[in-house]
């Protein structure tokens, strides 16, 4: 009897191996520097195979991703993230520069591979310094099992990736936010969709080889569509500082799914997006086919000094290129928080595919979001330390117990919380800087409590999209105000809450998380701004670091890791 | 009788140690991109510890150096070359990115550790891409023992670098020169005297924050001279391309050292000098010291299209900012290549100071300069073949025998020398690359002849300065047209010639060299022009590798050179 079972067992699962076969999705990317016109000015722009955004990866959930990346950026290192992929079993293949690997220089190919677990909607860009903005990024598609069906349809599926831009070199930018007095990196020139934006070239005094609206490069973005059909469109913001809203005139747009996890449908006419987010949502051309219409992005969270980012929606066979008749739609007022707020609250994980978090965490730790200063330097920390990187990658000077490499004191769990006013500029905006990390116990459950505040400026709150690396966490909470550890968790939504990878914490609010630490490796959690997080806003955490594999040589070279190893 | 010839000969070694003990001159370096306007146009200049050009090394013969350079470049890596200093017993002291060591990466420290083991002017800067250019470079001079007379006198000792300048970045240059079609880099902007130039502002449409002639910053560099006293003035080029000729109004020079080695002394009123080479020039400050003088750099040897670059003499007490009361003296014709070649021939070594060089030599090599095309790609190159290097250094490829990480085919000695045409443009300008280099019998006396040609413009060809890295040579001979295995070598002087390390190839003439391979290590040997460098035109030479000592791990972490290696 136990035979025949152990014999059905086998046959069972024989038949089923052809079935879930994962493949190997294999790329191999050139990267370099190269003149491009994405709104219309010419400047250097970092591409892949020619491109910026680079390719769209497409895979299935299960399936291997092999990416053999060439640096030819001449003298300017690199290092790639795969941002939503949890890396489980692959932590050196994060990509992130200082954490998981040293950068990878120019001549040398890095082969990043990685299991795609999870059907979704994720991203790639750069993940050293400010590099992201020049350019580097691109889609990750990862379609369900073959016998798999998502709760919801649609006819065609379809990518975007929404960005601001700036005409300064990620060098330029990073020189004025090191710099005593502090230079700030300014509002975008432009805000791109798919690539693609306008700089008002008649602006400033620009011979048209330089800034020419004509120029094909920089045609708005086009989605075309079958009048009737539905479509999933995928969008997603790797802004280097703006919060956008995205809207398609006449369309409403129904979002179902989160950073790769399923939500409770709910219907908007804009959408809220941070840099790092991506959503889906369906929408279906069953307006006036005999026109294009507009879509737009718009700045909100701060006051907006670029103009709209547009793109059309393409009704077939109109073309790709004629201008809808229409003035394009505004977004919605930028400094009315309520409305994001509420979009933040309004998902939920769908009914059919909640993950049920524990009901109890074993540690919480507190992030005040802050704008500090250090020795007249301006920095972003949270609990008023400044994060820097160590010269050898932690992941590596874990695994070899290089424990002189960084700080071995630990960083604060959180601030003095019922003193702080976080209305108001710190009287004390002073910090330190420190490359210390949060080791946490393997399989543990944290919470973390994002805690916003006022910046050195008088009345101003910014909104931080904080991301994590390895994991999606729950989404337990917003608030208004000040966190209330004491009443605050009773509200928790234990029921059906969202996991995400990226989180906006809303200006003067908090932000209430939880995930399991159940993935051997180091993990960067950062504000997904580039400049905030560039000059400290940012930490990592340790787990299972004893559970990780044997590490690849190939993500050495730097601080203490340079050396021949015989193969 | 034995032994006290023993006890005398000890205590002799004892008296004398304490004279020539040698001390460790000790730097730490900071490399950082700031906005400076050296040419009174602002823009990203890479520093050393603030400056550029950066701080002049001091040291005696004998002496060690060591530099601590730390990378704050950002995104971007470095190596510095050490331009004159042989690097006897420390080839991985070389700073040759790609040839004696892996890029040093932002964050990293590298220690450069070598011995000044000949007095003589020297230069140091970046060498890695067209880094260079970009302002990472400063003077070296090395004095000479205590109980040592130079054969000229002097009061006073002052270092001037003369470089061109350009506005656009290296990245922006470099991209020009990868693309099809070619963009060629240009006449440079200004000629910078000591790191000081003036750009007329007016010529483009600037804002003063951008541009401003009155900014202090590009006020002319000014040497302040006592009336009555003689200076002896160490000039050097490095400029990016341009070939210059120096002159100080109303003063005669006299040359009396060339690239470490004393000459015969010879009077002139311009010196042209090629970017890599040094010169000592005396100067006596013997005019009207009532006023100051100009100091002028032209460009020669290319149509000119970039103002001169000025100085002054700055006789004390007058003020170092007042402009003398003439017109600033002109160079000579650009295109008069006679007065070039007449210099280069009265270069001989001082008649105390000969080195003889062997009367024989053990293999002739020949270097034929054209400009050609690879895949639609402009290319210099030596011999066809276009320069390329491998990801993982030669000198580690060689000492741990990778044979796979380059090409093993040896490289060509020579060109079809009886039919190519050197005054026309190539009918088929078609090349190869490769990174094959030279391997030379320990030891051994090698010739090398540099032949020019015409490029693959009608009626071109170009001054080409050569450097050999680890070695002087000397140069036994120049000629205009085709060199003449038969004749020239019986012209060559073989009694006293000087020795160098970096030596003109004249448009459309020849230079043949003499060097012993007598210093381990792997060793570069390029034209100093950054674009044509760049883009192919160098060799790679290897002796006695067998008897490099262990090579430092901080040179890795390139190519195959990742790892982590336990102290």
């Amino acid at each position: 009897m136990l035979l025949k079972l152990l014999a059905l067992c086998l046959f069972t699962f024989l038949i089923y191996i052809p079935i879930a076969e994962a493949r190997i999705r294999h790329y191999k990317w050139e990267v370099k520097y190269e003149y491009k016109s994405p709104d219309c000015y010419k400047k250097l722009v970092t591409t892949i195979n020619g491109k910026s955004p680079g390719p769209t990866i497409l895979a299935q959930e299960g399936d291997t991703v092999i990416v053999e990346v060439t640096n030819k950026l001449l003298l300017e290192n690199l290092a790639i993230h795969w941002h939503g992929i949890r890396q489980i079993g692959t932590p050196w293949s994060d990509g992130t520069e200082g954490v998981t690997q040293c950068p990878v220089v120019p001549g040398d190919t890095f082969k990043y591979e990685f299991k795609v677990d999870r059907a979704g909607t994720y991203l790639y860009h750069a993940h050293y310094g400010m590099q992201r903005e020049s350019g580097l990024y691109g889609s990750i598609r990862v379609s369900v099992p073959d016998n798999f069906t998502e709760p919801f349809a649609y006819d065609y599926d379809r990518s975007i990736i929404l960005t601001d831009w700036y005409h300064k070199s990620t060098y330029e930018q990073a020189i004025g936010l090191s710099s005593i007095p502090f230079v700030w990196v300014g509002e975008p020139q432009s805000l791109l969709i798919q690539g693609k934006g306008k700089f008002n070239c008649s602006s400033a005094s620009l011979t048209t080889d330089t800034c020419n609206t004509t120029n094909p490069e920089c045609s708005p973005y086009a989605i075309t569509v079958i009048p009737g059909k539905t479509y999933r469109l995928r969008v997603a913001s790797l802004t280097a500082l703006s919060a956008l809203s995205f809207q398609i005139e006449g369309h409403n747009m129904t979002v179902v799914e989160v950073d790769g996890n399923y939500v409770e449908p709910f219907v908007v006419k804009n959408l809220f997006i941070y840099s790092g987010e991506t959503y889906s949502v369906l929408i279906k051309a069953d307006q006036d086919p005999s026109r294009n219409y507009w879509m737009t992005t718009n700045v909100v969270s701060r006051p907006p000094n670029t103009t709209q980012g547009l793109g059309f929606l393409n009704y077939y066979p109109n073309h790709p290129r004629r201008s809808p008749p229409t003035v394009p739609p505004t977004g919605p007022i930028w400094n009315d928080a309520a409305p994001r707020l509420n979009q933040s609250l309004a998902i939920k994980a769908h009914h059919d595919f909640i993950a049920t978090p524990p009901t109890t965490s074993d540690r919480v730790i507190v992030f005040l979001n802050t704008q500090n200063r250090i020795n007249g330097y301006v920095h972003w920390s949270v609990n008023n330390v400044s994060f820097t990187l160590p010269h050898t990658p932690y992941l590596i000077a874990l695994k070899k117990k290089l424990h002189h490499v960084f700080s071995q004191i630990p960083p604060p769990e959180g601030h003095d919380f019922v003193n702080y006013d976080i209305y108001n500029v710190s009287k004390n905006p002073n910090a330190t800087t420190s490359n210390a990390i949060y080791r946490l116990g393997f399989n543990t459950t944290v919470d973390i409590i994002l805690q916003n505040a006022n910046t050195m400026n008088v009345n101003n709150s910014e909104t931080h999209p904080w991301h994590l690396h390895g994991h999606d966490f729950w989404v337990l909470g917003y608030g208004e105000g000040k966190f209330d550890m004491n009443k605050d968790p009773k509200n928790y939504n234990l029921v059906n809450p969202i996991m995400k990878n990226t989180v906006p914490l809303h200006p003067y609010g908090w932000t209430a998380l939880r995930f399991k630490a159940d993935n051997p490796g180091a993990w960067l959690f950062h504000c997904h701004i580039e400049p905030h997080f560039y000059t400290g806003m940012g930490v990592v955490f340790e787990e299972g670091i004893d559970k990780v594999g044997k590490l690849p040589s190939s993500i050495m070279g730097c601080g203490e890791t340079k050396g021949f190893e015989k193969p």
